[in-house]
């Protein structure tokens, strides 16, 4: 809230330039949502088309933000940006994905006769524009691009400094390719400057909804800055809670999974709970397997009492390392575990290891996170995992839509009546009653 | 987007005082959320027998609030401010109706089997804790009130100054009746002072939802100082369109239930559009009959060509009235009608008269309101009449919940997944695939 509060000179209001562009986006968006699904698909498959096409100027453009990033990056975000021919395929096939994926506009949610004649219904409908930022991630841009376009929202982009030339090459090939469908080039528009990025955050009426693809750090700042609706997550502080009833080789298994499949990812364990019923026979046994895998254990004095080679501090809770690195704690009860996840959670995926089956649903009742998992690794939070297709993000906001968020993060609804002449007064007398029938979707 | 940007010293932070009551609102809330729908349900029954029986205890509080008031109050808001018997006695009779809403808990909204053993789903469960601030209408209480707790939500109440005699008798009858229940009377806690309401609106982290009952201004002012998400509408500018192709007299009839019915209700029409081919024959009748009805008509020029009295300015357009004026304006085409919409309309709900189904169509589908409405009234725009049984408000935000909302605005969702010991590196090496096989809900 600090940040409301405070003026901020770093966030100036858009350029008429940027209002110009952001309003024609809008409007060839509005032409877009009424292209039916067939012209949608098209329009992705010929992005993918125009992909391939621009292969060679792609990875050229690839290759100059690597040389001019050369000496400055990381090694992860050079790991990152670099799109080497394959990543490329890769990418390319995603957009195809997305082209094949079910329709999500105009499915009826709702079907209600009011009265005779009158009739009403849900139906979904696109977010209209969608505002995307991101770091240096250049497949994130087709991806994104082609989830936009296949649920009829037109998009503005705004990659990375890092990545400046793979984007306006693979900004550059999308357009190509709606310039050979129905669809309209400026239903995609790309961002250049820092300027613009903060613009963005002001466009307000014009963007529905901004997406955020970076580091915590960077959604943070957006969620801070923006009126329009983030859908992202800044903190993926992630729990395995191992129960008294726990099977230890189970929890052992899930825990290293959870920590070392993949570190920097959001859904990877930071805090591992431990019932001090199990801990004198699992501890010893996860310490050892943790050092093995490179993983350091930060503990609290009983699990440091029980071989965690490193103290845990207070900061150790609640702190996304997103790295080998795994705190620690023995709890006496499943309330304790519950009250430390409260505390400490981000709401983002929290798992119980237990074979008491009333522990079990206990958690899976209490934990107030977008994800609660049992008897498996948290590493699952993913919408591909979970058979959405293609992800557009994943919120821990409490409204929805929240965890892995597929295309639907994409369309909201609308209602439509349609009447005979139909008055609300008439209903207001008495005169007319309403019959609230279902009818079927 | 300016206020995000100024000092507001009018919003304090919250008192260690209030921080306290909230956070035991929220303690009360998770076990509330984790009771059965028959607990729920006879906690809301409890709590109508209890407002029976304080009965006069609340009349005596609002006759209070009343004299107190005397002098100062304009008679719209004494009107709204003032609880008689029958108004008392329908009131409770809407918290029954609460009680016998089907439980939006517990449903399952996705059910997945990823793998053999892994099952994921989603289920519907409450958002936690809601702020609901509203001015003078203490029978706006007993209905926020029942709904939240019947959708396993605590609630931090506040209400108007001009009736806070009438609120405390409310909440404390509310809260008897809960004590009588197994759901803990903490869950509802009234907020008394200005400090107190401007402190709810920085509680991000206990409060997951805040809705604003009351004028333009103070959802406005809400809207602009949190970071909590609001569930509500500022404006509510509603057009209809008669079309070239419309039925003069049932146009006439719906435009006249539109704006007169109840002109202060945000889904009345603010302003009428004409098309050029039957504004000759329409606007000289509609002119007539809206003067009969004591409606003022302000049109462009081409209205006042045929008749409409009195002069729009610019200002008309996009105004709100509230009241029994109407601007009128012809308009050449479809297009011009759509055009006018998308710059002056609020997105709330906007409506057509025609009877040519291509342009009915066309319209339905181009308007980005949350209800378009053919050949009937825009004052059908509410819950109660959509068959919800009960509003929590109406939203003209893009992203859902958006138009009328009944109970589903008050819950959420979470994914819960079940496996046997799954770890996602099996899945990443090749060894396992996901099945993702849609099971019955």
């Amino acid at each position: 809230m600090a940040a409301m509060n405070t003026p901020s000179p770093a966030v100036p209001d858009p350029s008429p330039d940027l209002l110009q562009r952001a309003a024609a986006v809008r409007r060839s968006a509005m032409a877009l949502g009424q292209c039916s699904d067939q012209e949608r698909r098209a329009a992705v498959e010929a992005m993918a088309a125009a992909l391939e096409a621009h292969r060679p100027a792609i990875l050229a453009a690839n290759q100059a933000d690597l040389d001019a990033a050369a000496a400055g990056l990381a090694p992860a975000l050079v790991a990152r940006l670099k799109l080497d021919p394959a990543k490329l395929d890769g990418a390319i096939a995603g957009v195809r994905q997305v082209a094949a994926l079910a329709d999500p506009l105009g499915r009826r949610q709702l079907h209600t006769e009011l009265d005779q004649g009158l009739v009403l219904e849900r139906v979904t409908v696109p977010l209209g524009v969608v505002g995307v930022i991101f770091e240096a991630r250049p497949d994130a841009v087709m991806q994104i691009a082609s989830l936009a376009i296949r649920s009829g929202n037109g998009t503005l982009l705004k990659g990375g400094r890092e990545a400046s030339c793979s984007c306006a090459a693979i900004v550059e090939a999308l357009q190509a390719g709606l310039a050979s469908s129905v669809v309209a080039p400026q239903a995609l528009e790309l961002l250049t400057s820092r300027e613009e990025s903060l613009g963005l955050l002001k466009l307000d009426g014009l963007v529905d909804l901004i997406i955020p693809r970076g580091s915590n750090e960077l959604v943070r700042f957006i969620q801070d800055h923006t009126r329009i609706p983030v859908l992202g997550h800044a903190d993926g502080i992630c729990h395995l809670y191992v129960d008294a009833a726990a099977d230890g080789d189970l929890a052992l298994r899930v825990a290293l999974d959870a920590k070392t499949q993949y570190p920097a990812a959001c859904n990877a364990i930071e805090t591992l709970l431990v019932h001090s019923a199990v801990a004198p026979s699992f501890l010893p046994a996860a310490t050892a397997a943790f050092a093995a895998a490179g993983v350091e254990l930060r503990g609290d004095a009983a699990a440091m009492a029980l071989g965690v080679p490193h103290a845990a501090s207070e900061d150790d809770w609640g702190r996304e390392y997103g790295d080998l690195i795994l705190a620690v704690k023995v709890v006496d009860s499943l309330e304790e575990a519950l009250e430390h996840i409260r505390q400490y959670g981000s709401r983002h995926t929290d798992a119980i290891c237990t074979r008491d089956a009333e522990v079990a649903e206990r958690f899976l009742a209490a934990v107030d996170s977008a994800g609660v998992f049992l008897n498996c690794s948290t590493r699952f939070a993913d919408g591909f995992r979970y058979g959405f297709g293609a992800e557009v993000g994943i919120s821990t906001q409490t409204l929805p839509p929240r965890g892995p968020v597929g295309l639907e993060g994409l369309v909201t609804y609308r209602y439509r009546l349609r009447g005979e002449g139909h008055i609300a007064a008439d209903y207001a007398s008495g005169q007319r009653r309403f019959s609230h029938a279902s009818l079927p979707l």
